[in-house]
Parts: C-alpha cells; structure tokens; sequence
C-alpha cells in the first residue's frame, strides 16, 4: 500500500494530479457565481422563486456563463487523459527529473490556459497552451506504450 | 497485485467508485430511453426512416432530454474528480472510517443529486447535494496535498 | 513500484487504456480542424483578425463540427469510465485471457464507434458500437463489485 506513495515519482504525480483536478472542479462553482451574477440559469426549478416574466429572462444563456462552461468542458477534454496517462507512466518508472518536467509543463500550461480562456486574451495564446499541455500528455503516452506495449 | 486488493481501504474505494462510476453510466441509456419516448434525436441518421416532415419535428431539442444530459455532464465534472482523487486518496493510508465516511457520503449526495436533477425536487435540494459531494472530494485532495506533497 | 508492470494483465490494460485514452484526445485536433475547414468558431478571439461581417458569419454552429463534438462527447462518457473500471478490474486479477477479451472488444468497439459517427454510416452501426463498449465496462464492474464488495 504506502510503497507506492515512498516512491518519488508517484508522490510527485500524486501532488499534480490533485493540483490539476482540483483547479479543474474550481470551474464548478465559478460558473455557479457568473449564473448569479449575470442572472443565466439552466432550470425552471432555479428561478422559481422570480415572477413569470423574470424567469423568462434569467433562462437564457449568456456569454460569459457559455465561456466558463466551454472552459470547464476543455478541461474535462484534457486534464482528464493528463491524469490517466499520467498515472500509468508514473508506474512504468521514468526519471524523477522528466516526470517532473512532464507534470509542471502540464500543470502551467492549463493554469495559463484558463486564464488565456477566461479574461480573454489575444489568441493564439489559448491555442498555444491547449497544444503544451496536449503535447505532454501525448508524450507520456508515447513513452506508456514505448515501455509496456502487450496488445 | 493482489495486495492492493487485500487493503480494506482500497477495497472498499474500489467498491464505491464501481458504483458511482455505473450510475453515471446509466445517464447514457436514460437519455436514449427520453430521446426515444420524446422524440427528440441529435442525427439525421437516428430519424433516416421517418418522412421528411416527421424528421424535421424529431432533429429538436426537447426540455427533459436536455435536462438529462445536464445531469450527466454534472456527473462527469463531478464524479470523474472524485474517482482520481479517491484513488490517490485511498492510496495514501487513510483510516479506514474517515474513508468509508468520505466514499459513502459522496455516493449518497451522487444519487439524491440525480433524484433532485430528473424529478425535478425544488432548490435547494439539487445545489446542496452537489456541494456535498465536492465537499467530499476537495476533503480528500486536501489530505492527499498535506499528506505527500512533492513538487 | 515496478511489480504492477510486470502483470501481463496490468501491461495489457495499460497498453489498451493509452490506445483508446489517445483516440479520445485526437477528437479535440478534429474539432480544431473542422472549425477551421468549416469557419465555424465559438469565441470573439478566435476571429478577432477577420471584418465585422465575416465575424458574424463565422460565430454560427456548423452541423459538421457539433457532429465531431459529440462524439467527442460520447468518449468522455464511455472510454472515462472503461479507463476507471478496467484499472480496477486490472487489480482484481482476472485471467490474461478474459481480460484481453474484455479490452480488446472495448478498443474496436470505440473505433468503430468514431467511424460510425463521423463518416456517418447508418443505424444501428452507431448505436450497436455504443451498446457494445457500455456492456464490456459494465461486465468489468460485475466482476469487480462480485469479487471485492465491501461497503
């Protein structure tokens, strides 16, 4: 059990995975608070306390709420497979010193990208931050197979 | 291997995320079983059969398939997390009380969350259940982070 | 540390997983590549460079880049899932040869599934695959909730 958690490289995917997760379920309560403040709601059930004529209002979408949630679903594209790559090469026993490259690439990478996404800053600096943290994860799966490969 | 299995905690991590991650799974049928009873298809392909009239009344989004889909999406933001960090979680030697405690409150909120969703249950019994189980799976990340940090 | 990788049936699930985990992430490249083909974006940034009327023209859905969104989305709640429960199942230690059944039908069961919606071949192709890959994830969780159940 706890051998897992002596080795270096498995603590330090440990650390990221739940850094990036973390900042992934974060996108939750912040659509949460841009539906309240830009009054956009998804369910009768949200509103039912506004008059007729409110509610029809505050039941459609709004930009901002729409690009939170774009956001989010990104992360889910991706954040998801770093994860899941990133635990199986974590077991294959790379160098401490490229896993952690692999690993603080990726957690910068879509740290800037939420950022790039949300405020919104010119592109192509959105485009560039999908690709880093793409690229990372797609490298792990190169070495994943690399290493293990039994079809 | 085996000795993974052999643990109480990872035992019972590996009992509760089958069951959750199967709920999830069973949005995917729900929603073929409300997008055949409405009427309402995503496809040309899935209306091919019907005239040109029927299909054009069918390719509509209909409120309770999209509602429905809403909650399986709020299950793969959700429930995706808590698995990977349930995971680590269980990996890092917890009690096994204050993990049956974490794993079962979350099941729990996970499926009152669903019931509150479909029905649909007036607020704000729906916003509580899904807090609840965030609360759970930040919990366990904040035990993972203080326990084997290694940036 | 080591030891996991050293099952034959942890190797295969690992091959396996990164397979499929790796198609999943292509989707994201697709899409990139139908908004461009088709001018269909969704943020103002993404064609800040282009007139005021192009613009407009180029913020609208495209049938073509929502179909690849789908299924995009159709992986993140199928081919997630498979990752989790196989890794469990993994654990359980079942033999090398149903193992290789389960993830082996899984894996063509998904390409095919991509294909099947893409191209777009006719119904069922779509949904057959589809059925196919939930009854390999939810065999996998019978035989982890029938071998570890601990609540």
């Amino acid at each position: 059990m706890a051998n897992l958690m002596e080795d270096d490289v498995f603590r330090t995917f440990t650390t990221y995975a739940a850094i990036v997760i973390v900042k992934m379920m974060l996108m939750g309560p912040m659509t949460a608070y841009y539906r309240f403040t830009r009054g956009s709601f998804s369910n009768e059930e949200d509103v039912a306390r506004k008059s007729a004529e409110e509610r029809k209002k505050m039941l459609r979408t709004h930009p901002d709420v729409e690009r939170v949630r774009r956001c989010h679903q990104n992360d889910l594209e991706n954040i998801v497979p770093f994860v899941v790559v990133g635990l199986l090469y974590a077991l294959t026993g790379p160098e401490l010193s490229a896993a952690l490259l692999h690993f603080r690439i990726f957690a910068g990478s879509r740290i800037f990208h939420t950022i790039a996404y949300i405020c919104p800053l010119p592109q192509p600096s959105r485009a560039l931050s999908w690709l880093t943290g793409m690229g990372v994860t797609l490298s792990m799966a190169y070495k994943i197979l690399s290493t293990v490969l039994l079809l």
